[in-house]
């Protein structure tokens, strides 16, 4: 294990949590809230002396490999929640740690399950630092690392590995440098025209600015108590329009970008995506028309609450919770299934799903015919053994974290549908779930053992459950210490 | 595609089960229920004439691959189910074939769910016909077949491996028909065991006999409205000792008859399944001892529902509907589950959680260690690669079938734990779920669509995912008619 590359990135990742915090700070200067300016600077004095400390001499073996890698993406995303946190608490905000910590990381895992029972209460710095959180996490803080820092050596493939959703990452580009900068252009690109279109549909300029982050994180924290209810159908229609985007595979903006509208067009994953979002879409819209005056209404409440699901946001614009049982159904379906790879949404991916069918009719077709060969094809391209087992992997794991994390928060006694809709959503990073934890209630009721469980789960669920589960392997501790 | 020798191997079957439903019509002479006769002789007819047109002539090529032996398997047990609904609608005791049919493949698949209010009005040779299918579906139809007949070719294997449960099949003996007669033995053995201890201990014959079939098939129909409740505690230990031992893989009880000890307690599935099974009990027995009169009569309560609930059975002595919620959440969990592979009980099985689990972890060291070599073991040897990967895609096809019908049954508009534990319940062989579908629920209230569904849910789980699947594949046909 090369550890001082491992503290030497964590440093610079503290680095730059100390520089974002400045946004935060212009803004309770703008809004003249100055209590709220302490309880900022006293994370980042810590973050930028810590961080300088950690990364100050660079060290000369720059190597690091897969367990590396894992090491340093969970250690980070651990060490900016346990800082990012602190505003929260020092502000008095949210008076308790374990709350804060479960909020931002909430926001920072793009989950934006929320403990607060009432976000109108609080002040404007650290609702802008608790929805500019979704922003960070979405393309994750590592990538950006990799974006500004100019020699990241061969450490930066592993590491983008290591924090990208999805079963296999494409670079875009040769060199994953210049991905990482290309995704977070696009990003950016996203972002602007997003705000520019809320605040020309009249949304106030802070809430178009903190909904969008909320929007292309596949976030969810919003500013008001009911989130996105009582915004215009053309706000409704383009949050709706954009969670869509931003829970689309990067790799077809790119596509777009470079003229390749074929390959973009005809790239699987993006079309099932869609497919299973319309049709979705189609069978609530008719369950519901009758609760709704007229169709329109109807198509509305479903493409947003739909988008909001499967791109795994959590916005709503109405309560879900009161629909038909079939519409819950398709919604606890869609909760599971996430986005797409290489997007900033959660839950296990379009494409896992591809390729776990896939290999299924693959193995039926060789149990019947033993002798037959057939190969899972993605794009054309037969998929490596390797990614399927991982996904398969990734799927028993997730299913194993589920099951016990349901059985650890259910000592609190609440329902079955919540508990097993609380884990679920955090573990595929979508914010609400059913019952009690549904779009209008929150997750303040659960004890402090069970937010810190869901905490993991968030963390999990945005890192993909292997780099925190080699964080944990004794032996990757133990080849450590022989070396 | 042997067509000649799917027809003659189904023949043989509509014939054994011609001469099975004798047993019912005994004991509507016993109990002198004269009306109910009829009802069973006008298919025991059918059996015989259509069993002998198909199976009169013996084919010259007697080989049968993968393929037949799944079509075999599937068509089988829907023909049986089919005619074994009969004497049900005949006799207007279940008016409706669809529930008629659903209440029977119920019994053979092992699963004991009901579509009736009140049991207490069935007459007596009914309710023997009911219970008879828990103990010839248990082991397995074509077992009993291949224990039977003389020449079975080499046809046994394959329909062994697809009609027993597991993720493989372990052969006692060089010869299945030798294994086949082995199991059928042990399984007699337990059945007649069970039967005198419940009748020296109190229960009225009858009943001894009837909980016995529900009890070593680990199906769970019963002859009373609350289930086993109302006898004494003895009776009540009986059956929860057999439960755990009809759930043991058989060849546990192979090894003890030919005095390996060693290699039967060393049996990892078997060490596991009660290292679970203790600690769920454990676990309940604390958490539900305020709820009854002392730690004994607890212990007696959870033991009892967990060992129901673990082996699939789905007997009851109370409403664990009404228990905490951390209960219910293990409940849940033990239900999806299961028992031992090779033993009379439904779920996922054991074997395949260990299967998964070690894999998942060989393939996380994979990750840490690019080179490092790890394979998958049990009791000792490798576990074959193709195993494992039928284990993977099986898990993937419960988890895919379980959620398609799940949305299917929800269009009936029930609640989101009701559907989810009645799907769950019927594709483990289980019985009763919770909330609706409780230990006092039962399953009358759905559609007959519904009711559909939960049947090929049934069958489904008890031929474990595979046969059904290949029954329906195109590629299977499409070859029988170019041969």
């Amino acid at each position: 294990m090369n550890r001082k590359m491992v503290g030497t990135t964590i440093g610079q990742v503290m680095l730059i949590e100390a520089i974002l915090m400045v946004l935060p700070v212009i803004v309770a200067v703008i809004y003249k809230e100055y209590t709220t300016i302490v309880p900022f600077l006293i994370p980042m004095a810590l973050l930028a002396v810590f961080g300088w400390l950690l990364s100050r001499k660079s060290p000369e073996n720059k190597t690091i490999y897969a367990r590396e890698s894992f090491v340093i993406v969970s250690l980070s995303w651990i060490v900016v929640s346990l800082f990012g946190a602190l505003p929260f608490t020092l502000s008095r905000e949210i008076p308790s740690y374990v709350d804060s910590v479960f909020e931002i990381v909430s926001g920072f895992t793009t989950t934006g399950a929320s403990i607060l029972t009432n976000v109108e209460v609080l002040s404007h710095s650290i609702l802008f630092w608790r929805s500019f959180s979704h922003w960070i996490g979405g393309m994750g803080v590592l990538v950006f690392l990799l974006a500004l820092i100019p020699n990241a050596g061969n450490r930066s493939m592993n590491i983008m590995k290591a924090e990208s959703p999805g079963p296999s990452v494409s670079k875009l580009v040769p060199k994953t440098k210049d991905t990482a900068k290309i995704l977070y252009l696009i990003y950016l690109g996203i972002t602007v025209i997003e705000i520019v279109l809320l605040f020309m549909f009249g949304m106030p300029l802070f809430d178009s600015i903190l909904h969008t982050f909320g929007t292309v994180g596949t976030g969810g924290f919003g500013v008001k108590a009911d989130s996105i209810g009582g915004y215009n159908a053309a706000c409704q229609w383009i949050i709706t329009i954009f969670m869509m985007l931003s829970g689309t595979n990067f790799t077809f903006f790119y596509y777009i970008l470079i003229k390749s509208y074929f390959k973009a067009i005809t790239m699987e994953e993006v079309r099932w995506y869609y497919a299973i979002y319309f049709g979705a879409v189609a069978v609530i819209t008719v369950k519901i028309m009758n609760m709704y005056d007229g169709f329109f209404t109807a198509l509305r409440h479903a493409a947003f609450q739909v988008a909001s699901i499967m791109t795994t946001t959590g916005y709503a614009t109405v309560n879900y919770d009161l629909w038909p049982s079939v519409t819950k159904m398709i919604i606890v379906s869609i909760m599971i299934l996430g986005a797409c790879a290489g997007s900033t949404g959660g839950g296990i991916k379009v494409s896992r799903l591809i390729i776990a069918l896939k290999n299924s009719y693959c193995e039926l077709k060789k149990m019947l015919f033993p002798r037959s060969v057939s190969v899972v094809k993605m794009d054309g391209k037969s998929v490596e053994d390797s990614v399927i087992k991982t996904t398969l992997v990734f799927l028993t794991l997730y299913a194993f974290i589920a099951i016990v994390s349901i059985f650890l928060i259910s000592f609190d006694g609440f329902d079955v549908t919540s508990n097993f809709t609380a884990v679920i959503s955090a573990l595929s990073n979508i914010g609400p779930g059913l019952s009690m934890v549904g779009p209008s209630g929150n997750f303040s009721a659960y004890s402090n053992f069970s937010k810190i469980v869901l905490t993991l789960d968030m963390l999990a669920g945005r890192l993909e459950i292997f780099p925190l589960l080699m964080l944990m392997a004794p032996a990757n501790w133990r080849k450590a210490k022989i070396k």
